[in-house]
């Protein structure tokens, strides 16, 4: 059997497949197809990379087109035309317009690099070691944004203490924005000064918990304040998932850097940047660097995706499947249970099970699986199953979708009470 | 002017850049073409990443046929045919014919996730939070990783202090074999136990320094003493770099974990593995992860890789290339100065002018590449300039590459006694 | 001038001598004599270390006697006559009337010290890093206890990022037992559970907060929940400070560690114990040392104080002077300004000046120097007059310091709304 | 039985009463009397404590004196007449002779807190956290000192990962002055430049190791070339053990930091001081501070020390001690076994049996005792016998101790081939 070779060289440590075992194979926008051609709709989106949709057909035209030639495919930080196409469409169609200043760091091609990035232009630009991080926080596995990250089986796995951040309490739990204030303040609170806070504006992996407009706002004025530097990890919710590109817009507020991976080549391609205001752009040359910081076809497909976002005006989009998402959990979710919560914002969705039993969470997950729905849980004790499926996805597809979850979700809840 | 955009919109981080400036645009096996249709002889390989050859048409034939239809393109972990492919291929034409037992994990796609990964298994394995390294290391510039990078520009953009690594001299310096037996042994060294030692066997970016087969195999005995894991880096000197495939084989050692990431993909694709010896396959499902560990294109190419290298025997066209390279430098490049040094094995050569002037090799360097050759420096103040070409480059072109090499050293050095 | 030699020589880093630079010669019970013969009534007891009162006839007999005779001054951790006279009169005297079962380890001879070998047996015992300490602590000043210590001037001493210890807040502030809970209990806290709770039952240094019995029971009862060790500082507010020899007693708890200096020598000689519940007494021989763990005159003074302690039912003497204290603030202190808040226990008690100025918390320690009374502030910004006279003071003495700070009170707030 | 109070009572951590078992009551000079008045000759003298000798009549006397009438016993850093006498004292008799210009500190009276007080001065004059330290060194156990301690013992004791320190060989191993050299010139060693590089001019615990002079200048040269503090550890060879009053005089250089503790107050009370040059007096007031400080006593002690010091002309008793010890030593000790080692400098000696078995060390070191001989072991794998007697002690009595071990060398190698 075609999956034995999983399980026989396959190092333990893989995870997904162990909730979807199927082997999959073609995938189409907001549809995923196994060897045997069994359907999945996907409200996973390869953890939001697919923002764009699997195999969306005119990033892929871009791509195949440059690849069809002869033209180069990694570059390291070399300029290239590619690399200049991309920077030109991305300043022009998505920084320029909102009045955004940022210099664009290549990094190495995945989330946590970008992370590691950020965290050390802010402690070089401010001498610090210390950087605040929020409890439910994901920001990477290497051991830079490891320190940041909060789940206990991502810690446990650096064999070292993680040092060099204090946690606080995310907006929404235990007066969040006051302990920031005083520990910022008191001159005992035994606090060193952060050279940076670092958040996500939605905490994605730590269960769909959404920050204020009013708390995003206050954090940035305490950066002010005291000399931090505003770093936000937009690689799960940026990229248009929360109903503006980036997912601060929202609250008015300019972080000093920011993080975009996942979707921001359009197509699933491995692909990070760091955006740095002018006066944070302190690296020497080659500070930091990295061999597949130049992966041309990345470029390729994010220049592609960066029209695309404009042309099919996806703001206005994930407006429309925001509406469709929110009327479906208002009718039909949230009547089955009345200790069910729902958060969701844009095209990313949480749906509660704490109040009720933490462990249905993945009994759900599993179950829409066995009915063709790809949909993953997260948050404290995975309790909370989580909507994010592609921005494109058409409209009778994530009915299709809601349609199981409701089901797998009245037979988890019948029996309780 | 196109690089305008650079300048305007890229961060200072940006490095080869600046060292050739040229806009590149197509290139194909080991030539590089600019956007005015200038060629370059490419001796830098994306540093390591293009052993096959930029464009190799075999790989690139199953890449566009992969990618030509809606297959998967990200999977995440996930089940999928053509990393079943991959796995299969590789465990058929490369661990089985050496023996090599090893699990494969499917990294973050870049050799730094590698070496984070590697670490941990170490440290939870052993409960040990030590490990070794050696001068003139690279390992990658995540902070887990940079911990063990030992150039002075790389550890000084952490802006923290670099923790639990202990710096060993390399094969050649400082009786460091005796050294290291010494510090494990002694009870008042005050140095703990590692958890691991983590060498490149050539040290590539640290000046082309290359570890002898006997020491290799007397760090391994050292290993196997104390209850200490082995780690290879192949990242740079893997995938047929040094004559093998794996860079290890000429000493005839197993390391315990070893890295593999730039070439693996055979296409320039962000792509690292991490190959486990099964006993210490001991990480939880997801306590090592990130997105784009199943980028499945990447796999797709390592699967024609694989093949490629079997097909065209690797091993023998890096042998004939390292055959023509060591004539070229006894003929022509050592009689041009009694104190020019040079290293070499397989198809990564360095000559070091630290003897004469180390501030001669940038000067080469960028002699050369007026010249239509790109060639970096590495090493100690940059004063060894690197070799470094695709596996795959035509016979012709190479010895035109040194021409223009030997040009451009017989000028450097003509006003030097 | 004789001050001259402390400018002269004498680093910087001298404090105390700032604020009450009179060249002290003579000390007796609560007075203090400058080499001019001014007297000084002393509300500051060396920092706690003269609960027994300056030169107490009793327990300076017992020294003098065993000086006066060649009987051994220090000897590391040998059996010594000295010795055993305390451990018995400790033992009998102190720990078994209170049902403790405490095993005894001489520590070197400083605050700190004790707190650095309670951290290390926390860490040896639970395998665990990271400790919990409370913002507002002071613990000590080498790097393990400072990393506990929380005011900003002793932190930035240190000249290193400051590890493994998670700050929460104390007693009152911020609901900290939920936060405690909390952080314990969430799986994306980000905090590592600890291997210990540090605290001091009351903040002396942090500003008089006083933790209730209860919050002191659901820490204990936290710790046995989660297999956390408790450890509890007692060297400022140990040896009957807080009306009983020891201060958690009030709480009816067991600490599982206990940090015993200051007074515990009865007379101003270096001198620290900790206390080690006998499961947790698992330092191996020398595993923490020190030349000055065995200095016999300091065993000499803590065997008489335990005699004295018994003698003159110390208990009962705290319990009065506690009364006289209370009933002065509350007559005489308290109606100088509505906005003043006094907070005390036993005999230590603080004048908190926060809601009016803090920074008159200083200029009335000035002023109370001028007219012979020596008086310290502590707290946030200084902004608390801190009372910690000896604890044999008698009571007329006590009631003129007291006089002296309540004109000093008045002048400082009679232009204040 | 009275041990029986130890055993019950006392932690495990005790270690001396465990080799020499007596109860100890009485000391004078170097003789020391148990509880049934059986008599011991040490060569001990408390880790080197008893540089005056037990109970030293005149410095007694200064003692006994000052605290018959009611002087002030501990003052923390007040200005009292006896600090003023002892820093009058010092620095006339001591520094000034020597043409050193050290502003003095009065530290915590542990030497480890000299340690952890230098250290930070270092780091927070350079910014920087790394700290070059010795293998063989001991500095002490409190986290900040027990960084720069070698043995395994006490390094594991910590519980927590031991860091900002690199280790490098000692003066007679691996070319160790060639290796710093590197380590500090090479711009890939991976090691930071270091704030401070700590020493002892002669490792005693580390099993008599001594520095030559020319090793002791080149270190101070390569600190003067790099910008970085020597730190002399002179807690137990100070204070006149090696033949100068400074053990680092022979050299004829001059520390940046030196701590002085054990014999500092001649007497065996907790005393340390710490010697700063001015141009690194940089400590804020009180940034690092501790309660005893200021006991009285010891500075008494430490004034009459350095009188008696001059008044003896120690120097000249110590040349004395160490031609006695070294004629002994070729005349009848090194006879005994040809592969038995000797070194030594002024009165600290160590009998190495590592060529022969280490164990032997301890063995001898027991029959010693059996025979009234207080000799104790160090070094690695404890294989060396220490020599550490009162600088004081009598001829006769010197002779006669050197005949006990003699006799028990004797017997312990009498079967050893």
């Amino acid at each position: 059997m075609i999956t034995d070779i999983f399980s026989e060289r396959e190092s333990n440590v893989r995870s997904y497949c162990r909730k979807f075992p199927a082997v999959f194979s073609k995938a189409k926008n907001a549809e995923l197809f196994d060897s045997s051609g069994n359907r999945y709709i996907d409200f996973l989106a390869v953890a939001g990379s697919m923002n764009y949709g699997h195999n969306n057909p005119e990033i892929k035209q871009a791509i195949l087109e440059y690849m069809a030639q002869d033209n180069i495919i990694n570059a390291l930080d070399l300029h290239t035309e590619a690399k200049a196409e991309f920077l030109s469409a991305f300043y022009d169609s998505i920084l320029k317009p909102r009045s955004l200043d940022y210099k664009i760091m290549c990094c190495g091609p995945t989330g946590t690099n970008g992370v590691e990035a950020a965290l050390k232009i802010a402690r070089l630009h401010t001498g610090r070691s210390n950087v605040i991080a929020f409890s439910g926080a994901f920001h990477g596995m290497s051991i830079g944004s490891l320190s940041l990250t909060t789940d206990h089986v991502s810690r446990s796995g650096a064999g070292i203490p993680l040092q060099n951040v204090t946690f606080v309490p995310y907006c929404g739990n235990f007066n969040s924005l006051e302990y920031i204030k005083w520990m910022l303040s008191d001159d005992h609170s035994g606090i060193e000064r952060p050279a940076a806070i670092v958040l996500e504006t939605v905490q994605a992996e730590g269960g769909i918990n959404i920050a204020t407009a009013e708390w995003l706002q206050s954090v940035r004025q305490i950066c002010d304040r005291y000399g931090i530097l505003l770093i936000c990890d937009d690689i799960q919710v940026g990229c248009g998932r929360t109903g503006h590109f980036f997912s601060f817009e929202r609250a008015g507020i300019t972080p000093d850097l920011v993080v975009l991976s996942k979707s921001i080549s359009g197509f699933g391609i491995p692909m990070t940047i760091l955006l740095i205001k002018p006066e944070y752009d302190i690296f020497k040359p080659a500070e930091h660097n990295g061999t597949f910081r130049g992966h041309q076809p990345a470029f390729v497909g994010a220049k592609a995706a960066v029209d695309y976002y404009i042309a099919h005006d996806m703001d206005q989009m994930v407006a429309d499947g925001e509406k469709i998402i929110r009327d479906y959990m208002d009718k039909n979710i949230l009547p089955l249970h009345p200790a069910l919560e729902v958060r969701g914002i844009g095209m990313l969705w949480g749906v509660d099970l704490h109040s009720i039993d933490p462990k249905l969470a993945l009994e759900i997950s599993h179950d829409c699986y066995e009915h063709g729905l790809i949909v993953e849980v997260c948050g404290r004790r995975d309790g909370v199953v989580k909507l994010i499926p592609p921005l494109t996805i058409e409209k009778d597809t994530l009915i299709e979708g809601l349609d199981i979850l409701q089901a797998s979700l009245k037979k988890a809840l019948k029996d309780v009470k």
